[in-house]
C-alpha cells in the first residue's frame, strides 16, 4: 500500500460525495463530519458486514442499542466524571487552549506515560511554545464528556452527558440480557452507535473527531478462560481486517506495556494502521477483568453475579472488550483502496474496493445517450442487475471515458456498456476497474 | 386489530428482551429506552426495510448521515432557537413543571390551536389543578432543544444543540449533494438517525421519548409539480404501512387545517394510528415550500438555486417532507401484531409479525435435549436454514410447549422440531405460529 496523503483522501471524499465537513454551509463545526450519499453506503456496508460477522453469524452474541443519554450515575460509577480528562495548556497571549500531549508530540517529545506535571516540565525543559509562538501556561485537566441537562430545571441533579463510549450501554444491560435470555458463558453483547468526545484539537480528517460511531463487544467469560478467549478474539480481528481488504503489512499489533494500560486492564492490544498521518490506533482490545460489572454492582446495589446453569457456582463474569471505530475503519479502507495508475496514456486514480464494500458493484451505461434503442436496452440490463445485486448505478452523463474515470474514483469494480453490437449479439462490454481491461460478455453471464 | 393495552406491550417488551427502560440499573433516566437483543433486530428490520424501499430501490434518492452536533447557526436560521418551545406551568406548591397542553388534554380540554394565553385562561376557567391537586402558575415557554458546549470554553459562542430533527442535516447538505451528483429534479435526500427533544413529560412507552430515531426524506421539486408529487408520496406511505402489516382500518389521515399548520407549510397530512393510548400521530408529511432552503440562502449568503440541466432556468426548489419515527413505527407494528388466542385449551398470546419483520424466521429444536442423535440432526437442520435465511434461532430449553410459547411471544412464524421420525424418514414437524397447526415436512421443503 502506498499511503495517500490526507489532503488527497479528504478532497476525493468531498468531491465524490463520500464525506463533507459538518455544518459546512455555515462555516462548519470543527470535529464533525457529514456522510454524503456514497459515504453512507460505504459506512453501511462496513457496519452491516461487522454486524453479520460478529452478531448474526454467531450464536453467542446478543445485540443491544442503548440510549446515548444515560443517568449520570453511569459515568460516576465508571470513573469518567473523575478521570476522563485531558491535560490542557493555554497560549498565555491568545488564550487559545491546546492538548498538552499533542503540543509535545508536535514538538518531537513522546508524552506516552507522562503525568501532567511531567508534561509541564517537558514543555519548560524543551522551551516549547504555542503554535503562535507564545508562552504556554501550566496544564489543567478538562473533562472530555459533553454535558447537558435533562428536564425543565438545569441543575446538578439534571446533568447528563453524551456518552463518550458505547461500552457502558452494554454493561448496564448485562443483567437485563441475562434475565431475558440466560445464555451460557462465554457470551457477548454487541452494540453499534454514536459516541461523543469534546476533543480540544480534532484533527486528521475523521480520525479524531468529536462525534463518531463505535462498534463494541463486551465478551463475558469465566476468568479461568480469559487467555484462550483473548487469543481467539485476536485471530477474529485479523479476519475482520482481511474482510476490509487491509494489507497485512500495514496492520501492526502493539502490546500495550504495563505502565500505559488502564489500571483495570490486565492486557491490552492496540491494533495500529499506517494512516496518512502516521501509524495510529485502528482498534483496541482489552481484558477488563470484572472492573465494570463490579463497579455497577457496588454503585447500584444490584447483584451482577452469573449462576452457571445447573450448578450453584456464582461469580461476576470477566470481560474481553474488542472496540472498533467505524470512521477509523472507513478511513483505513479508503487509504488501502487508493491507487494511482500511471501505466496508461493518462495517469488515473481508482479505489480498489472489494465488491462487498464498494458503494456500487456495477455501473450500467448506454454507449450513447441520444440513441433510444441503446438507452432502452441499457435500462433493461440495469434493471436486471439491480434486481439481482441491489447496489447498481446508472450513468449516462458525458462521454464514456469520463464515466470510467468517475466510477474508478468511487470504486465501482465493473462498468457495463451497451453498444450497437449488444443489439445484434446480446453481448456487452464489461470494463474492469483495476486492469481497465474490457471484455465482451453475454448479458446473462455478467457476474461480480 | 384489538388494541392491547400499554402495560401489556411494555411488559412483554421487557420480559422478552425487546425494550428495557434506559439506565434501569441506576433507577432509569426518564424518556430514554434501551433496545434489547430482539428489539435491535426488529428495529434494524424496520429501518433496513425503509432504506431499501425509499433509497436503494429508487434512482431519485440520495442518502446522507449528518452529525448530530451542528453549528448553532443551523438552529437560529431554522427558527428552532426562537420557536421550538413548549408552554410549561408549575405546581405552585411542589414546584414540579408540566406541559400546559398536556394538563389541558388530561382534563378533557382540547388545546389544539390555542395560544399560551388562551391555555392559561382555559386552566383558570375550568378550575384545573396540578395532578397533586395544587394551583398551577401561569405558563412560560421552555425550549425543547438539549444544549451543550463544544470546545474548551463554555460560553455563548460554543453553544451547540442535540439536533431536535434530522431534517436540517439534509437541508444543510442540499448544495453538497447537488455539487457532487447534479441530479435531475425531482430528487430526494434521505436520512436515518437520532434526534433529541427535552420533553417535560415523556410518556406512553416509546411513543414520546427524549431520544428517538427518525427516518426523514426531503423531496426537492419544481413548485409547479408539488400537488401531483404530494399525492404520489401519500400513496407510497400507504404502501409502507402495508409492508409493516398495519391494518388499514387502524390508520387514519388527518388533513391538518390551516390554523394548525406551521406557517411555512401549505399542506400537511398527519397519518395517525390507533395506539394503546389513543389515536395519535404515526408520521407526518408536509409541503414545506422553499422555506428551509430560503432560510439557509438568506442566513449563509450562499445560493441554494438549482439550475435545470441544459437551460438557464434557476430557482430554489420546493420541498415535500415525509417524516417517519422509528419508535412509533415499531410500536405500531407490535400493537398490530399482538394477538390473544383463547380457542385452545390454554389461552396463548402471540405476535403475528410478517416473516420479513420477525426477529427470527425459524426456531429449530430437537424434541429432546438429552438424545445426541436428535441434537446432531437438529444442528444440521439449523445450520442449513441459518445459512439460507440468516435470522434463525436455536432453542433446546425446557419442554416443547414452553418453547412454542416463547417463540409465539417473540413472533417466530415457524418452529421446526426434529424427532425420532426425522432420523427415519427425513421429515420434521413445522408448527405454525398463527394457527398452531403442525405439519410433517421434508427437510428440503422447509420454506418461509
Amino acid at each position: 500500500m502506498s499511503t495517500p496523503n490526507l489532503e488527497t483522501i479528504t478532497s476525493l471524499c468531498k468531491r465524490r460525495g463520500f464525506i463533507y465537513q459538518g455544518s459546512e454551509v455555515y462555516g462548519g463545526l470543527s470535529g464533525t463530519w457529514d456522510y454524503g450519499p456514497l459515504g453512507v453506503i460505504l459506512k453501511r456496508n462496513i457496519m452491516n458486514l461487522w454486524w453479520k460477522m460478529f452478531v448474526e453469524d454467531r450464536e453467542d452474541m446478543y445485540g443491544v442499542d442503548a440510549a446515548i443519554l444515560m443517568n449520570q450515575k453511569v459515568w460516576q460509577a465508571s470513573g469518567h466524571v473523575e478521570t476522563f480528562v485531558d491535560p490542557l495548556c493555554e497560549d498565555t497571549v491568545t488564550k487559545k487552549r491546546y492538548r498538552t500531549d499533542h503540543i509535545l508530540k508536535d514538538n518531537g517529545v513522546d508524552p506516552t506515560g507522562m503525568t501532567m506535571a511531567q508534561m509541564d516540565a517537558a514543555i519548560v525543559e524543551n522551551k516549547i511554545q504555542s503554535p503562535e509562538k507564545n508562552p504556554l501556561s501550566p496544564s489543567r485537566t478538562f473533562n472530555m464528556m459533553f454535558t447537558t441537562h435533562v428536564g425543565p430545571v438545569a441543575d446538578e441533579n439534571s446533568i447528563s452527558y453524551l456518552r463518550p463510549e458505547t461500552a457502558q450501554g452494554i454493561f448496564t444491560n448485562f443483567k437485563n440480557v441475562v434475565d431475558s435470555f440466560y445464555p451460557d458463558l462465554p457470551f457477548g453483547i454487541a452494540q453499534q452507535g454514536k459516541a461523543f468526545r469534546n476533543e480540544i484539537s480534532p484533527r486528521d480528517f475523521v480520525f479524531r473527531s468529536r462525534e463518531f460511531e463505535q462498534m463494541e463487544i463486551e465478551y463475558f467469560v469465566d476468568p479461568a478462560d480469559w487467555e484462550e478467549l483473548f487469543e481467539e478474539w485476536r485471530l477474529r480481528i485479523h479476519e475482520w481486517f482481511e474482510l476490509l481488504g487491509l494489507p497485512k503489512e500495514n496492520v501492526h499489533e502493539l502490546e500495550v506495556p504495563d505502565e500505559d494500560r488502564a489500571h483495570y486492564s490486565k492486557r491490552t492490544i492496540d491494533f495500529e494502521f499506517d494512516f496518512p498521518h502516521g501509524k495510529d490506533e485502528l482498534l483496541g482490545m482489552a481484558y477488563r477483568t470484572d472492573f465494570d460489572l463490579m463497579n455497577i454492582q457496588n454503585k447500584s446495589n444490584k447483584s451482577m453475579e452469573y449462576t452457571v446453569k445447573g450448578t450453584n457456582t456464582k461469580f461476576v463474569p470477566h470481560v474481553i472488550e474488542p472496540s472498533f471505530g467505524v470512521e477509523r475503519a472507513l478511513m483505513a479502507v479508503l487509504c488501502a483502496a487508493y491507487k494511482e495508475d500511471t501505466s496508461g496514456d493518462e495517469p488515473r486514480m481508482y479505489l480498489a474496493l472489494s465488491s462487498h464494500l464498494a458503494p456500487y458493484r456495477f455501473c450500467v451505461s448506454p454507449l450513447l445517450k441520444n440513441k433510444p434503442e441503446l438507452v432502452e436496452k441499457a435500462r433493461e440490463v440495469f434493471k436486471t442487475l439491480k434486481a439481482k445485486y441491489g447496489n447498481v448505478t446508472w450513468d449516462d452523463n458525458g462521454n464514456i471515458g469520463k464515466r470510467y474515470r468517475k466510477q474508478d474514483e468511487i470504486g465501482t469494480p465493473h462498468c457495463v456498456v451497451i453498444d450497437f453490437d449488444t443489439l445484434e449479439d446480446g453481448t456487452v462490454t464489461v470494463r474492469d476497474r483495476d486492469t481497465t481491461e474490457q471484455k465482451r460478455v453475454k448479458i446473462e453471464d455478467i457476474q461480480v
